[in-house]
Formats: C-alpha cells, structure tokens, sequence
C-alpha cells in the first residue's frame, strides 16, 4: 500500500457537497474522486478522506484529501490520470505520496475560508457561483468590529447549524479579516476547525452588524447564549471558498 | 415612443449568443432580454438590437442594448424591473434614455474584447467557464509578435467564419496586446468591427505562432491570403468577453 496527498479546486455549485451520500445518490467531490481512483486501480475501491466536509455549494482552491493506493504511482502520472478521469469542475492541483497514516482531516492544523458577498449593486454573471449577494450596503467599521469578535477561543454552538455530530463546539479562529473591494466584501477567517454552516453564519453576523440590524453587542451577547436560534442567518454557500488546509511540517523536514 | 439604452453582462456559457434563433427555439441573450421587455410593456414585443452579435458561450461585461419602449420609464426603475425579471446570468449593469434613433450596433465605433487562456497546467474549476485552455506553455516574445501583426487596416477573411452575410471582411484593428499573467494568457484588441469568430481565430494564431507551430511570416502568409483554410483553428469561445463598446460622445455633450 502506497498513501497519496492530492491537492484539490472545484467549483462546488454542482455538487451536493464534499461527502459522499449514505445512498450513493448525487453528485459530490468525494463521490467523483473515489469513482476516478477505483477506475485508476481496475475497480478495487478506494476510500477518500478530506481536510474540509465542504458543503453543497461551497468551492475550493486548496482541499487536501488522502487515500491508500495498492501500487505506487509517481504522482505526476497520478494528478495527470485524475484530471483526465475526473469533470471538470474538479481538478488536481498537486499530487504527491505522503507518510504513512498521514490523514487529510485528522492531521490538519488549521483551515483557511475566503467568502465574497456583493453588497447591494448588481452581481456580476461572472462572480455569481463564487460569490453571495445581499441588497444592503455595509458599513465597514462595524464589520471591521463584528469580524473581531470571532477571533480567540470560543464555543461557537450559536453558530452551528444542528445535525452535526461533533463531540465539541468550541474551536479557536486564529484570524478573522474583512475587506471591501469595491461593493465586494472579501472576508477570510482561518481557525483549528469550523462547525457545520460556521463560516457562513460568521458572515452573516458581519452582514447583521454591517446594516445595522444587530450591534456588535447583540452578537457578543447572541455568541455567549449558545443558541443558534440567537443567532443571524447564515450567508449564501456559493461565496465561500476553501482556500487552504495547513499541515505540521513533514518528519522528514523536521529531521534535516 | 422612447428610446433607451442598456449595458448588459453575461455569462454566454448557457445562452446559444447573443441572437434570438429564426425559430425562437433556444436560449439567448437577445431573446431573454426581449422576453423580459415585452413582460414590462404588457406583452407588446420590443426589438432590441445589440452591439456585438456574440457567438454561443461567448461572455460580455459591457454590451450595450438599444430599443424603444411605448411610455417612459425612469431608467433605475427599468434597470430594476429587467433585473428582477431576467435570469441571473444576465443583468443590466447600467439603464439610460437614449437619443431618438440611437442604435446599439450601427453607432458603435469600436469594440474590446478579452481572451483569457490558460496555457498548460491545470485550469482552475472556477475560471473554466471565462478562460479557454491549451496543453502548450506559449513563448511571450512570439505571441507579441504575433499580435503585433493585426494591428491596422487588413482584410481579414482568413479569419472569418463562413456563414457570415458581411458586405466586407476589412476591418481596422486599433489595439492588439497580449500580456501573462502566471500561466494565463490575457489578449485584448479594440478595433472599429470584428468579423464572426475573428477573435477567436486571431487568438489561435497566437496560440499557433507562441507554440512554434507557425512562424509570423507564416500569419501573415495565412493572412494574405484571405482563406480561411489557410489559418489556424480558432480557440475555444468560453475564453471570449465583449468587455466594452465605445460611441461617439453625445450630441448633447459636443454641442456644450
């Protein structure tokens, strides 16, 4: 057995999601590369593991996903082979073998999010699978405010949509960043993890203090009530891109 | 009767072009647009004309429309009616009243479009809809000199598609300039018309000189002799935007 690292992008507007269905029914990322590397290894399966559970909609430019292959590939022929199997709007950016019992999710370190919203104005055809839309112009102090609200240790449960099986909800965002770009927010948070739909309800909370609905105080407050239903709805999954999965440096590098 | 003019951009990857089909059947932009327009004036038809008769999956970011409408409308309103009216990948990005006899295609005095292409590599899901792609990494210095050779007054009939119903296949080329941007190529050229698929044949002499497999004085061997049989295929249309058309300064403003 031979374990690989592929770096991925896709466009995640056609897809259900990064998971594959409990029924095998509908398309996802994971669906498509287990489907392309059982193809790879003469229909023995191979089962997939990824940094982010991206879901339906959501996009990345920098998913690392791992697996075990039966015979070693060079991993130029294997990202050369993925693309030519694969749709697409999914490609491999990078592929290379990695240490055994290397795992995509469980080896992380942290995760970087970038979410563009149009605010007010007209969304461009162009940008409209990558980006949200809300009618409001935002004032960008206050999102400056809210946005430094997220950074440090906390338990997000307010911020997580329910369904999710985690053991806990707290986790540490490490930075918490917006900037306009015209009528366009561009906001990037990297943290240890993020809860099911956080990402999209940390921008929603930019958005209610951006307009004025909430103050930067009614999302503190809405934050420490753990209570999702305290919480702004979520923003739109097509703004949100996984940008960047960050790793321990490999052993090999620490033994130099 | 009042005559209006808007600037549209779309994504041309699901629309057949820009020209409403003979038959009515299929998707376009011209027929969305009428479509939504007739819906405003209470099902009286309105003809609209456009300034670039883009091909099938190729994009705008400025087209410009021109129709009349029975009763004035204050164009914000008309900008926000079309947009909540027609689908989302077009939208009106601009709306003004127009001079009596304004006329989107006849007055235009020159158009830019922009070809982005990405030149080996892997091209990135979430560009593959506005950018072609092409398996060979392209020599800057020839690609220049390739699309140093269009500028001016040519007879460009090597790189017309047939079908086309042209009194005349001179067309003046003011700008042609190609730059990279990492691995994508990005060709912008202004000229007072382009004739059917010209600039998508324009980019594959690019592609034919920047690859070695035409020399310059190949192209303009090829250009010279005004057969299209003599010219490199042309390259993909999802790389193609109408990104601005240029008109004479208003009456109004010349006569200040």
């Amino acid at each position: 057995m031979a374990r690989y690292r592929l770096t991925l992008a896709y466009d995640g507007t056609d897809f259900l999601g990064w998971q594959r269905q409990a029924d095998g029914a509908g398309r996802t990322v994971q669906g498509e590369l287990e489907a392309a590397l059982a193809r790879l290894s003469g229909g023995a399966p191979v089962s997939v593991a990824g940094a982010g559970r991206t879901d339906a909609g959501v996009h990345a430019l920098g998913q690392v996903a791992s697996f075990d292959l039966r015979r070693e590939v060079a991993p130029t022929e294997l990202q050369r082979a993925l693309n030519g199997l694969l749709p697409e709007d999914v490609r491999v950016l990078a592929a290379a073998a990695a240490p055994e019992g290397f795992h995509a999710r469980r080896d992380a370190l942290s995760k970087l999010y970038r979410y563009e919203l149009q605010c007010g104005g007209v969304l461009l055809p162009q940008r409209r699978r990558q980006a949200g839309w809300v009618p409001w112009t935002l004032d960008p102090a206050r999102v400056a405010a809210a946005a430094a609200l997220y950074v440090g240790r906390h338990d997000f449960a307010s911020l997580a949509s329910s369904g999710g099986s985690v053991r806990t909800t707290t986790r540490t965002v490490a930075r918490s960043e917006a900037r306009f770009d015209g009528e366009i927010l561009v906001y990037e948070t990297e943290g240890d993890g993020f809860l099911r739909k956080m990402v999209r309800s940390m921008v929603g909370g930019l958005v209610a203090a951006g307009r004025g609905a909430a103050s930067v105080d009614d999302l503190a407050r809405a934050l420490a009530a753990r209570d999702r239903r305290a919480w702004p709805p979520p923003a739109e999954a097509r703004g949100l891109t996984l940008v960047s999965v960050a790793y321990p440096a490999p052993a090999s590098a620490v033994l130099r």
